[in-house]
C-alpha cells in the first residue's frame, strides 16, 4: 500500500523510544521522576466540572461550528479585559491549540511553502507543517544568549519567496523565553515589510513572571491582517483533556477560509466549551495570580536546584513552565540511557526531553535538555538533585573508561 | 496575503445561503419545519451525562494519544460482539468521524492523488480531500436504479493510477443504500485487485431496517490490508456534540502513520471518550433495537407522505435516516427559495437539502433532494405534507407565468 511522503516524512514523538527502558526501571523497582512531561499537576478549577455537569438538555447536540456562543463570547470578553477589542467573527472555537494550528496550516500552506520557527520549538509543530507539504526553516538562535530570536538580523536572512508565515510560542516553549514590547513590535513589522502571516502560539499567557504583564499580538492594530493567535484553556485553566482551544485572527479572509474547516468537521464537543466558558466567566485576575505565583515558585525550586549543579548553563525562564539546560555532558541521550538503565540514588532516577527533539538542525541541542517544571516543588527538588548526581555519575564513568 | 490554492478550492456549506430566507421567513411568522438537518431529537442515553459528571480526578489529564484505555477497549469489545477480532492497536480515538477521515486522508493522499466516491455524497468529504490536495472523483450511480454503486462495472471505469483509496458511506447518507454481503464482497475484491484502500464509513451501522443484519467491512479478513472503517458515537447514541469516533483498522502500517496525527494533536478529549466508553459497555442490543425501531417509523411515516405527492420518485430507504427524492420540478433550489419567499400552509413552511451539494458532476442533482428524518414522525408528516403543496404551488404558479 502506498502511503504519502509527507506522512512518510513525518516523525513519532521523540521521546516514546524511552518508554520500553522506563518500563524496566520500574520494573526493578525504581522510581523514575519526570522533569519530561506538560502534564502540570494543578488542580482544574471546579467550574468547569460544575458545568459539565449540571448541562440539561436531553439531547448532546452538535455545537456551532464557530464554536458554542458562550464560549465564543467568554473569549470574547476575556480579551476585552486585556484591553484588546474583538468581534465574535474575529473567534473560532477549535480542539484545543492543536487543531487550531493544523486549521491554520490547511489554509495558508501547500507543497513547497516554509514557515519560519526559531529553534528550538515544541516539535508538534512539525506534524502540523510537514501534513501540508510545506517544511519548517528553523531559525536560529543561541543558547548563550538566551534563545532570544526577535531580530531582524535573526529572522530576515531566513525569508524566502517561498516563506508564507512565522510561527513563535510567546512565552517559550521550551525555552520560557517571553518577548519584550519592542520584540514584539519588531514581529509585527517583519510581518507586515515581508506580507507574512504572524502567528503566535500564546497557550502560556498567564505565565509571566518577574512583573511582566500578560500581552498578545493583538495589541498591535496595524498589523490585524497578519496576526493570528492560537489560544487554549489547557495550560492556563490546568485542563489539558478538555481539548478547547481557539483561533483568533482579525483577518476576515483568513476566518472565511478557517470556517470550511470548521463546518467539514461539524464542531468542537459541545460540552467541553460550556465547561471552557464557564471558566472564562467564573475565573478573574486572582486565579491567574494564583498559578502564576505558583508557577513561579516551582520555576525558583529548579533554578535553585540547577545552580548547585557544576557546568550546567541556561538562563532564568521568564514565562510559561519549561526551560532550557546546556548539559557538562557529550550526549543528553546517552545520558538519559545512562538514568533509566544504570543509575540511580535511593530507589531513584530521572527523566527529561533530550535537546534534539526542538531543534530541526541536525546535530543542534545534542548537550541541552528540556525540563517542564509541573509538578509540585517538593519533587522537582529531588528530581534536579538526581539530575546533578546523575551527571556527576555518568561523567566519572566515562573518564574511568 | 496568499492562501492555499486548496483552501480556496473548499466551498463554505452549501446550505448556509438559505439562512438569510429562514430568518426573513421565521421574522414573517412563518415556521419552517426542517427535513434538511442531521440533528436527531432522540435522547442522548443518561448513561453518557452519569460517567461525564461522576468524573472524580482533581486534575483534567491529557488522555493517551490513542485514546483512554477504557474507550478503546470497548470498542473492540463492541466490534467482538459483532463478531469481529480486534486487538487495541486496530482501534484510535479521534474526534468524531470528522477526525477519523482527516487523519486517513493526511496518511494516503496527496498533490493530484484521487479518490473514489459513489456519487451523491456527503458534501464534507470534499473538504477533507481537497485541503490534502488530492480530489474526489464521483463514481455515477442512478436514482432510477436506487443509487446503487457496489458493482465492478460501475467502479472500475472510474480507476487510474492516480487512484488511492475509495471511500463509500455505508448504511449510505444521503441515498439510504445498504450493501448487500455480496455488494460488500464486491468492493472488498476491487480494493484487493487494485490495491487501494477502501474506506468504509460505518457511522450509521445500527440503522439497518427490514431485517438486514448490522455488518462492516471489517468482516472481510482477507482485505485486511486494505479496508479502514470509520466510526463515531454521533449517530449511534445520538450524542453528535460529543464528537467522539475511531478510525478501525488492521492495516499496522497505516495506524502507525496515524499514530504521528494523534500524537501531535496530543489526545481526543479526555470526558467525552469516558462517557462514549460507558454507553458502549452499558447499551446492549435492546438498546440499538430501539433506536432501529423509532427510526423505522420515521422512515414510514416519510415514505407514506411521498407517496401522496403526484411525480415524486424514491426508493425506500433501507437504512441511515436519509433519503433522496427525485421532485417534479425544474430545480429543487429554486424551489426552495419559493419555499421559503412565497409559500406558506396555515403560516408553515419546509426546508430540505437540495440534491446538487450531494453531486461532483455540475449539474446533476437539479431536480432531487435529500430529506432527513430525525424529529419525530408528526412533524415528519406534517413537513412531507408541506413539500407537496408547496410542489403543487410552485408548478401552478410556473405553469401560470
Amino acid at each position: 500500500m502506498k502511503f504519502s511522503s509527507r506522512i512518510e516524512a513525518c516523525s513519532l514523538s521523540p521521546i516514546r523510544k524511552f518508554r520500553p527502558y522506563v518500563v524496566a526501571a520500574e520494573t526493578k523497582g525504581r522510581k523514575v521522576l519526570h522533569l519530561n512531561i506538560g502534564q502540570p499537576d494543578v488542580e482544574t478549577p471546579a467550574v468547569f466540572f460544575d458545568a459539565v455537569s449540571t448541562f440539561r438538555e436531553k439531547v448532546l447536540e452538535y455545537a456551532p461550528s464557530a464554536g458554542v456562543e458562550s464560549f465564543v463570547e467568554a473569549v470574547r470578553e476575556y480579551y476585552e479585559r486585556l484591553g484588546i477589542s474583538l468581534t465574535d467573527d474575529d473567534i473560532l472555537a477549535t480542539y484545543g491549540g492543536s487543531e487550531a494550528l493544523q486549521i491554520i496550516f490547511s489554509c495558508i500552506l501547500e507543497e513547497g511553502d516554509e514557515v519560519l520557527v526559531p529553534e528550538p520549538y515544541y516539535p508538534n509543530y512539525d506534524t502540523f507543517v510537514k501534513v501540508t507539504g510545506a517544511v519548517i526553516k528553523p531559525v536560529p538562535t543561541d543558547p548563550e544568549k538566551g534563545y532570544r530570536f526577535a531580530a531582524r538580523e535573526q529572522i530576515e536572512p531566513c525569508i524566502t519567496e517561498r516563506t508564507r508565515a512565522i510561527l513563535m510560542t510567546n512565552p517559550g516553549n521550551p525555552t520560557g523565553v517571553v518577548l519584550s514590547r519592542e520584540e514584539m513590535r519588531t514581529m509585527a513589522e517583519i510581518a507586515m515589510e515581508h506580507d507574512l502571516f504572524l502567528i503566535s502560539d500564546e497557550v502560556y499567557r498567564e505565565l509571566v513572571y518577574d512583573g511582566q504583564r500578560m500581552s498578545s499580538m493583538l495589541e498591535f492594530e496595524d498589523a490585524a491582517e497578519h496576526v493570528v493567535v492560537v489560544d487554549s484553556v489547557s495550560k492556563r485553566f490546568s485542563a489539558t483533556g478538555s481539548r478547547v482551544g481557539a483561533i483568533v485572527s482579525r483577518n476576515q479572509e483568513l476566518m472565511g477560509h478557517a470556517m470550511k474547516i470548521c463546518q467539514g468537521r461539524l464542531c468542537a464537543a459541545t460540552l467541553d466549551q460550556m465547561g471552557a466558558a464557564a471558566m472564562y466567566r467564573s475565573l478573574s485576575e486572582s486565579y491567574y495570580a494564583g498559578i502564576r505565583a505558583e508557577y513561579r515558585r516551582r520555576r525558583d525550586t529548579v533554578v535553585e536546584g540547577l545552580r548547585k549543579i557544576p557546568g550546567v548553563q541556561f538562563r532564568i525562564p521568564e514565562g510559561a513552565f519549561y526551560l532550557m539546560v546546556t548539559l557538562p555532558v557529550d550526549d543528553a541521550e546517552k545520558l538519559q540511557y545512562f538514568l533509566l538503565e544504570e543509575f540511580e540514588d535511593h530507589g531513584q532516577t530521572v527523566m527529561y526531553a533530550p535537546g534534539e527533539g526542538f531543534y530541526a538542525t541536525p546535530g543542534k541541542g545534542r548537550n541541552e535538555i528540556r525540563i517542564a517544571y509541573v509538578t509540585n516543588p517538593e519533587e522537582l527538588r529531588r528530581a534536579v538533585e538526581l539530575l546533578g548526581l546523575g551527571i556527576a555519575a555518568y561523567n566519572a564513568k566515562r573518564g574511568a573508561v
